[in-house]
């Protein structure tokens, strides 16, 4: 059983999942992403899998066999596991709960050989609307209190299988990150009376020169504070707080935006390992007039220095005004290339 | 002139320090570390780095010439600049200031070959020792808050040098991650009125099970709540609220406890990368009774990946008590061979 363990200075929770671990003795070797062959995400594998949970695949097929565009099944090695009660209890002064959650991985893609940025719009749209109908599932759990969803591409971001997926954890717990956001968030509101997403876009347009591209509903730029060279966010141009409020039109236009901005870093950085990392409201109604959902896009182009998440404290040595100008103006191909 | 940003939303700073930076073209390139041929920091190569601002050498020695047994300087890449004025200002919703700093580079040995486990006793305390005399320095200029050392060991934990060396940061900002510690450790003391830290070190000693070595004044154990497998942290078993408040029979000790922990850590994982750094209070009086220095050492033995930073949630696949139990039993040879 996975265990969460809460560390007493500054609150934050760890989760402890032996299940992943390695013995001592193989520390320090970095394993190699798995080859094709054998790999358990592609068609005619699904038998080295958990059993789906859902997939996209032609009305009448069988559940588990070959046929699916996407599918969605628990981890094999799960962080977190869906069975038991979170049971919270002191350990002497400090706090345990049982390792209680959900771990899913999202396969993008039948293709072993395309990355996300490779799939044609229908497809990303997919992906996008099945991270919708994972949250409006999962957040009838009332154990959970977030439901998190990233990708890691590229061994350099932490990717172990090489076939393109996303992954979504649901926790009883807030992520500190999202927990300091929200606090952060409703501060600004308290005082200003306004969504601070909302004006930090408004600064944006007005600056542009942050800014990578846009569409009619959303906008994909450089943060001020940029903590990586091209760290890229893009976020809903109106005022929405879960992910799970945007429309089916708004998943097309999210699509086409997110191809764009990956195939600009693809293309500028020559595919760059990257994590991106869904930020949306907390499960409840209570974050709605001050959160406002969006990607964070971390491309892995240096080595952050231990110190660096020792302390908090980042150096980047690329302004985000001279990275977002670089992708800006990078020649790319046409936004509807298919496969 | 670097940067110091804030972002608006959690109130973090952020360093953008473009003269440390790569063109967008070099990205994706991890550098090699540099061969000692070409090794900046090796003795007779003075001239290649910024004036010493002190140095462990015999009396009437040279000042930038050979001989030294340990050696401080300025950063040739510097993040912060020593000169200028901090010129808070906003940038439309955003603040900003000048990134007004130290940066400096503290050569532990002036033998290449040699990591600081390596070396004597004697030449682990001079590391101490020249630590403690750096913040007394650098803690007079009114314009720091916070003075920050911190050692990257090995490729994969960002050290760009091969010779074994420590770097300090002088910073007019608290880290983010120790002003939270500032914060927990404030909060407990207001409802217990006792130091947490204190605390923590009453409950290691009770339950032993996280313990890796001990001597009279200091304990090294792996935190309840580890981030990462092997984590460890160092301190003293008194309250000390500042790291330049421990007198020279404390470094002997610290010196050898230290030494003893990368020995384990050496020994037992195959010398893997690591950093550790040094969390002292910041500048100033008002957090004598609940701060209480330490150093956290991390190895760098798994992929972190991106989203455990963007999200500060981290997956720990080693129980910190499996860990501890694997240092402690470790065979390894005494704590005084020498170079």
């Amino acid at each position: 059983m996975p265990e969460l363990r809460k560390d007493p200075i500054i609150g934050r929770w760890v989760i402890i999942s032996t299940e992943r671990g390695k013995r001592p003795s193989n520390f320090g070797k970095i394993e190699k992403l798995v080859s094709p062959k054998a790999c358990p995400f592609c068609p005619g594998n699904e038998s080295s899998t958990p059993q789906e949970i859902m997939a996209y695949r032609p009305d009448g097929s069988e559940a588990n066999k070959a046929g699916w565009s996407l599918r969605v099944m628990s981890n094999k090695y799960p962080a977190l596991i869906i069975e038991g009660e979170l049971d919270r209890e002191p350990k002497g002064i400090y706090d345990r709960m049982n390792g209680i959650g959900a771990h899913e991985v999202i396969i993008e893609t039948p293709h072993h050989e395309y990355d996300l940025v490779d799939l044609p719009l229908q497809s990303i749209k997919d992906v996008l609307w099945a991270y919708r109908e994972r949250y409006l599932d999962l957040q009838r759990d009332p154990r959970f209190k977030y439901i998190l969803i990233f990708k890691n591409h590229g061994s350099a971001a932490g990717a172990s299988v090489e076939h393109s997926h996303s992954q979504l954890i649901a926790t009883p717990i807030i992520p500190k990150r999202v927990a300091e956001e929200l606090i952060g968030a409703k501060k600004y509101y308290d005082y200003k009376e306004r969504c601070i997403f909302c004006d930090i876009i408004r600064q944006e347009i007005t600056d542009q020169d942050r800014v990578v591209c846009e569409n009619d509903s959303y906008i994909a730029f450089q943060p001020y504070a940029s903590r990586f060279p091209f760290e890229t966010w893009l976020m809903p141009k109106a005022h929405i707080c879960n992910y799970v409020d945007i429309d089916i039109d708004m998943h097309t236009e999210l699509a086409s935006i997110l191809k764009e901005v990956l195939t600009r870093l693809k293309t500028g950085l020559a595919n760059p390992s990257y994590n991106y990392i869904l930020h949306t409201g907390p499960v409840g109604t209570e974050y709605r007039d001050f959160y406002h959902w969006h990607i964070e896009i971390i491309p892995k182009l240096t080595r952050v220095a231990g110190f660096e998440w020792g302390t908090g404290f980042y150096i980047n040595p690329t302004r985000p005004e001279d990275g977002a100008k670089f992708l800006r103006e990078l020649q790319i191909p046409g936004n509807t290339v298919s496969v």
